[in-house]
Order: C-alpha cells, then structure tokens, then sequence
C-alpha cells in the first residue's frame, strides 16, 4: 500500500552528515518508527490545524462530475433540446420592437431641448442688458442670491420639471402599453422596457444635473461644499449643453449625467473584440443551457404548482436553483464584464468599475451595493443622497429606494410576461429585512461572521430569491397562455 | 436596487475632513460618481486579482443543495430503505466468525513461543560457561565475529524463520480458506480477513524485528550506522521478549514491533468517549448511506453492466461516485482518526501520526506514502528499506511493494465476495504508472503543478478507483448470487 518511489529518501538515509562513507546497514528491521509522541493532524491535539485545499479541489471535482452526470441523464432523457428554427418571433412583435427601439431614445432629445431652452434662459438673465442681479457679493467674491431671485429660479425649474416628467413618463408609459398589450414575444418585450428604463432614468439623471448645475451657475457660492466637482472644469455649464455631448451620454455605461467623465487616450480594438467575442459565446451558452436544462425543469414543475405538492415543488426548486445561478451568472459576466467593458472601451469611458467584488459579500446590503453599480450610483445620487439631504433618516431614504427599485423591477419582469403579480416587487422589498438581519455580520471581525453572512447572502439569492421567481412568473404565464390553462379549463369543464 | 443603509457612507460625507460643521450640501444631484479612471475587478487590466472567497461559500451551498435534492428525489422514489431486521446473518457465519476471532491472535502467541526459545538460546551462547567465543575484539571494544560463528546463527535463523513462515502462512491460509467456502455474509468475512492479515503482519515484524536484535545482541558492533535505536535501551533484547510486552504489541496501534514505543502518561477517558461515540455514529452513517443511496444505484446498475450499455454505465458511476466518496471519507475519519485515536489512548500509545494531510497530495505517491502511515511504515521498514539494503532499485522495491500490497487487497476483497476476479490487485499495480506520471508534479514550484496533481489523484481515486472497483465485485457477487445470475439463467434458456 505504501512505496517510496522518491528517491530522496533512500539516499538521505546515507546522507553525508549521517556517515561519511555510503555503507548499507546491517539491521534493516529494526528502525524506530515510532520513537516520538505525534499528534493525529485532525486532532484538537495538533498544533496547526492541516491546510484543506486538497477538500476545496475535491468539492469542484465533484460538482462538475455531478453536473455532468445530470447533463448525460438530460440527454437520455430528452434528447437535443436545442432548435435554432423552432423560434416563432410574430412579424407585429418584431415590427413594434423596432419601432419603440427607434422610438424611445427621442425623450431624451426632447430633454436636450428643454434643457437647451433653459440654459439659454439662464445665460440671458445672467448676462442679458436688459437685467440687473440685486443680490450682494460677499468680501469672498461669492454672490449672494435674494430671495425674488431665487423664488424666480424654482418657479421655472417647476415648469421645466413638469416638462421633463412628463416626456420622461411618456417614454416609459407607451412602451410599457405596447408591450404589455401587442407584444406577446417576451424576449422582444424585456429587451423593449428595459431600453425604456435606461433612457427613462438617463432622462431625468440629465434633468436634475443640469438643474443643480444651473442653480450653481446662477448662483456661485464660496461655500467649499458647494463647489462643483473640479473635473466639470473642463467644461463648464452652459457649454455642456450640446447635441454632442448628450449623444456621448445616450451612449455612455453609466446612468448617471456628468458634463464631463474619465476618459481614456485610445480605443483598443482588439479588447473590443475579445470583450463582444464573450458576449456572443455566453450567449449562446446561455440559450443552450436554458432551452436544453431549464425549461424541462419549469415545464415538469407546472402541474407540481397546479396541485401544491410541496415537496415536490421543493425538489424543483433545488433542481432549478444550480441552473438559474449558472445562467445568472453567464449573464452578470456578459453583461457588466464583457458587454460594458466593451461598450466603455468604444466610447473611451474611463471608470469600468461597473461592480465590485459583490460574491465575497458579508451581507445581503454590501450585494445590493456592488453587483450593479451603474444602478447604485444612479440611486446614491439621485434618490439616496437628496432624501438624506431633506433630513430624511438612511432607513426611510433605503426604503424609498427599494420600493422604487421595486416598482422598476416589476415593470420589468411583470410587463413583458403580461403578468403583472406583484413577485418582483416583493422581493426586492423583502430584500430590506434581509439587509437588517445582516448588516451586523459586517462587522463581526473573525472570518465566521463574513462566512455566515455570505452564505445567507448566497442562499437567499441562489435558491429562494432567482429561481422561486423564475418559477412563479413561468406558472403565471403558463396559466395566461400555456399548457396549465388548458389542464385548468379541462378541469373546470369536467368538475 | 442599491441602496446604502450603512449610516457610515452618510456621516463620512461630512467627516471632519472635509468641512467642520456638518452642513447639508445645496447641490445633491451633481456629484462626480465617475471621477477616476478605473479597471472592472475581473479584467486583466486590473491591478490585483479580487478574492474568490464567496465562490467557494457558494461551491459548498450547491453541493449541499444538489445532495439534498437528491436525497429528497432518492426517498420519493424508494422510500426508507434502512431496516434493522432484515439482516440475516447465517447461525454458521457468526459462529465460525467468533471462532476465527478467537484463533487468530493465537498465532502470534505461537511466535512469541518461537522467539522465547530462540532468546533463550542466544543467551545461553552468550553467557553459557560451556561457549567460548572464538572472535576478535577491536581496540574500540566492538566484537567481529567469526564466519563460523555467523554461519552457525544464520542456519539457526533459518530453522526459526521456517517455523515463523509456516505459523504466519497457516494464520491467513485457514482464515482465507474458511471465509471463502463457508462464510457467506461479506461483512463477517471482510472483518475475519482484515483481521488474519493484520495479526500476520504484526507476526512478521516481530519475527524480523527480533532477529535483527538479537543478531546485535550476539555480535555487537561499534559502526555508528548498525546501533539499535536509542529508544531500545529503555528494554534491550532479550528482556523484551515476555508476554505483556508482546500483548501490548498485539493492541497496540500499529503494525511495526517495537520493544519500545513512546507512551503518554495518563488515559484520557473523555477523549476515549468522545472518540468512541465519532466512531458510533459514522459507522451508523455510513449504514444508512449504504442502504439508502449506495445499494439502489449498484442495483439499477446491474442490467446496465450485464447489457454493456457504456453511456449508461459512465452515468452510474458518476452517481455512485459522491456516494462513494462520502462512505470512504466517513470510513477514513472513523477508523483512523477516531478508532485509532481512541485505542491509542487506552494503550497510552505516544505516536498518533496515523495519517498526514492526504487530501492535499500533489501526486499519487503522496497520497500512498500519506494516507494510511501504519501499513506506510510496515512497507517501507520491512520491504521496501531491506530491498534497498541488498542492492535493489528503488524503482523495483517500489513495484515489489505494490505487488505485495496488490496481493492483500485481492485477499481482503476477494475472498470475503467469494469472487478472486483480480480487480483489486490491478488496481493497486496501475498505481506505479499513475505515481510515475505524476511524480513530475510534486517538484513543480508554481501552485498550479500541484493543483493538477491533486486533481488527478482525486479523479483516479474518487472517480475511477472506488466507484468502479465496489461496481465490479458488486456485479461479480450478484452473478454468482443474486438476481443478476437468475437473469443470466434465464437468458441462456431463452436463447
């Protein structure tokens, strides 16, 4: 059972500081094997506890083994799932897709001309002959508003407002009514309201900036903390607003309007390549792995739903889970790693820091805060950090944010699907007592405290949150269109 | 979807720093969010690579998820399988078990007779008035003795070595004889077998060990590299020949005579319990594992294996795998962390070193040399230093142990399943290519020579050498007795 093939043990035994001359021993079976006390390495006894990474190879081992096994039992079972003809895209949902793709970035030209009118506005009451500044200038060289003048400002900042909300409204209204009522193909759908989101918040990420940065040029102050950021320097309000400049921000991976962002010197067009090559071979793995793993899954899951079998819905929730994160993954990668870095390197975008290191989360609010930051930083700024400034307390201004990601989610998920039930909302909202519950492993200072808030973190999202909603949004449109209304209405039609 | 309930973002906002009164900023919109340039985490581009540590929390959630699905899947299907009484031992098998318990440490009883004649003689060579030593002595001291005298002990050693062969010879044979045709239960046999092959051993070492001492006890030399371990002299031969120093030898832990062992001062009569009870409920693990998981997949395997069916029989391996591996593990932990620590304990035995941290192993010979250190050390003492002492390759020596070890495993897996089908002993032969393969990576210095390594050695032993080796005799056993065999009948009668 056990040789030693390593020759360096059979020599040391003759090694030079044993015996100067190499000479066999006379006694070979007499060696004191044993000669002193040793602990067991798993032992309490043990001084150091042994290094496990030997267990963390294993655990990959044995989960590609046992994914592979299921992936062989998949196709002995269905056969080839995969069918690249079988899509049926209807000729009206591919019509209406392109015609609301082409549609929906206009509001945020709409927004460029109100601004483009209100900065000139601005300009002239600054500058105009026919107007003279009453407030005072400071011994600093800061000047002072009055009150009429600043009454003035907010009552034209109350109709430019109204402009900008309802041509924002107006984007995401029409698109969410044609998806939700002409456009049955989900896919088209999603990608249609989730275009109208991104424009929807750059529209009014645009509105606000501008209008803060307006104020500010009206109304310099010298008070430290109110100076604009020192990289806007470069170009100073009104410049900023321009056609080209508007369109570097449609454009832009960010949701947030900065007259002036980190720029890189060249675009390397190699990165690009590398980068959109990923996007389409993650892709394709992720529609493989969806049609061929996924769906068998949902549709042997659609009569476990109809009749509440609990353990059974249980089981495909386990089954569903591994694949939904594996999916969800291929997509994070594709989409914040490779689509984005590739979108940034084309338009020269400077700050790729599209997530942090959200998977080492020691609690569900660090994740909220990382995995997505265009978002994030778009909620900080522009929902977050003004309710704190009005004097709300960060609980209240959290709360506000995640009913309003709420809102956006079920926009997002409920609108394509034509099910409007209310799942997506609830779990991001339910994502508030979770964050409650873990915000103190954050600062717990031994490794348990992290571990223990990490795997609530993985468990939370990997098994109840992805895929019980993936689960509840396929029965309801099974239930609207599919295989399960039948079964109900045949149920209906016998009992 | 990002919200900060960390009050810290907030209050660092106005940390002394930045402005000494906390004062509301006027602008909340304008923030620079993107003021830097910066690498996403995952891109080559970045500074340092982000830590994976989540992913390994995540590894072990979907392991452990992916199991309970199973189990959940394994009980609907089969129900409870695990029943208390339906083991029916045969009257026959525990009798003659208990018989072959009882016979079998009386072999080393007859040694110890053997060596007790032969230490008697020696000391009556010694010292006897009738003996004249007929040597030189050499200015240190040291006695050479003369051919004739050597001659004279090597033919007696023979004579002793002839009485020792067939005793130790005889212990396995009637063992191996009475398990093969007249036990049937597997269990009782595998437990008679393992134990006739560990007395045997311990009869060998003693027989050698006491030769070599008492060669060096008639003929004492002053070469540095020829004297008895210090450790000895605490009990020099021939006073180590007595009865409870041979029956401390027959409990103690370990399968290398010493006359003397390093001891612990006291028992430790809790670790003793807590030991015990591990060993207690693994051992119910792994029966409820067994029954449970393992026995169902080895039995729909059975046509599969029958029909040649090779995808089918990869997938079935696959599944059998985990369970396989878990089973091991368990047995590992039981028997040589916790049964061994605890007789260890009772026999106040110093030297716990019953293993090293195997799972770590960058290479096959590693794993060998590492994961089971009291048959390590009879191999390596007995067989495989003696080798090397007349002038074998370590090379050769290697493949001899290998043989010998080979040898073993056939007679402890295939005598007690009546079925000496050579599986065992090729596995233990197709080591040497594996250890010679990866030998090479041991000496890698980068971290990922060793992680290969470690990869092919649980592959080899998790994937290929348990599952295929307990899938063989598993078939084998149910063709000569089980359902498999009626099938095979059937066919023949048919066709």
């Amino acid at each position: 059972m056990a040789p030693t093939t390593n020759t360096a043990t059979v020599t040391s035994r003759a090694s030079p500081a044993e015996a100067p001359i190499k000479r066999p021993k006379k006694y070979r079976h007499i060696a004191a094997v044993h000669s002193v006390p040793k602990a067991s390495c798993l032992s309490h006894d043990s001084d150091a506890a042994p290094s496990f990474l030997g267990f963390r190879n294993l655990m990959v081992i044995v989960l590609i083994v046992g994914n592979l096994r299921l992936m062989l039992e998949n196709f002995k079972k269905y056969g080839v799932l995969i069918c690249v003809r079988c899509h049926d895209y209807r000729r009206l949902d591919v019509m209406l897709g392109i015609a609301l793709y082409l549609i929906i970035p206009c509001h945020l030209f709409v927004a460029y001309i109100v601004e483009l009118a209100a900065a000139q506005q601005a300009r002239k009451s600054l500058r105009g002959p026919g107007k003279s500044r009453d407030g005072t200038t400071t011994p600093g060289g800061s000047y002072v508003p009055t009150d009429e003048e600043l009454k003035k400002f907010y009552s034209t900042w109350i109709l430019i407002a109204w402009i900008h909300g309802i041509n924002a409204t107006l984007c995401l209204s029409i698109t969410s009514f044609v998806v939700y009522f002409y456009i049955h193909h989900p896919l088209i759908g999603t990608m249609s309201e989730i275009h109208a989101i991104i424009v929807w918040l750059k529209t009014s990420s645009y509105a606000w900036t501008n209008r803060d940065l307006r104020h500010a040029y009206l109304h310099p102050s010298s008070r430290e903390e109110d100076a604009v950021p020192e990289i806007y320097n470069q170009c100073p309000y009104p410049q900023n607003i321009t056609l080209g400049n508007l369109t570097y921000f449609w454009w832009a991976p960010t949701l947030v309007y900065q007259p002036v962002y980190p720029r890189t010197p060249k675009i390397r067009w190699i990165f690009v390549a590398k980068r959109m090559a990923e996007v389409f071979g993650l892709n394709a793995f992720m529609w493989i792995a969806s049609a061929q793993y996924a769906a068998p899954v949902l549709r042997n899951s659609l009569d476990k739903i109809a009749s509440l079998d609990f353990p059974s819905i249980l089981e495909r929730l386990m089954k569903l889970s591994t694949i939904s994160l594996v999916i969800w993954l291929a997509g994070f990668f594709a989409f914040f790693q490779s689509f984005l870095n590739a979108l940034a390197e084309v338009m020269r975008f400077g700050d790729r820091e599209f997530y942090a290191d959200w998977w080492n989360s020691p609690s569900v609010g660090v994740y909220w805060r990382t995995w997505n930051k265009p978002v994030y930083q778009y909620m900080k700024r522009h929902i977050f950090s003004p309710l704190i400034g009005r004097g709300w307390s960060a609980f209240t201004a959290s709360i506000m944010v995640f009913i309003f990601s709420g809102v956006l989610h079920e926009l997002l998920v409920g609108v394509p699907t034509h099910n409007i039930i209310g799942v997506a909302f609830i779990g991001m909202v339910a994502q508030l007592p979770l964050i409650a519950m873990t915000t103190p492993l954050e600062n717990i200072k031994s490794i348990n405290g992290k571990v223990v808030g990490n795997c609530i973190f993985w468990i939370s999202f990997t098994l109840i949150g992805q895929p019980l909603a993936a689960l509840c949004y396929f029965f309801a449109w099974q239930a609207k269109y599919g295989t399960v209304s039948a079964t109900l209405k045949a149920a209906g039609r016998t009992s």
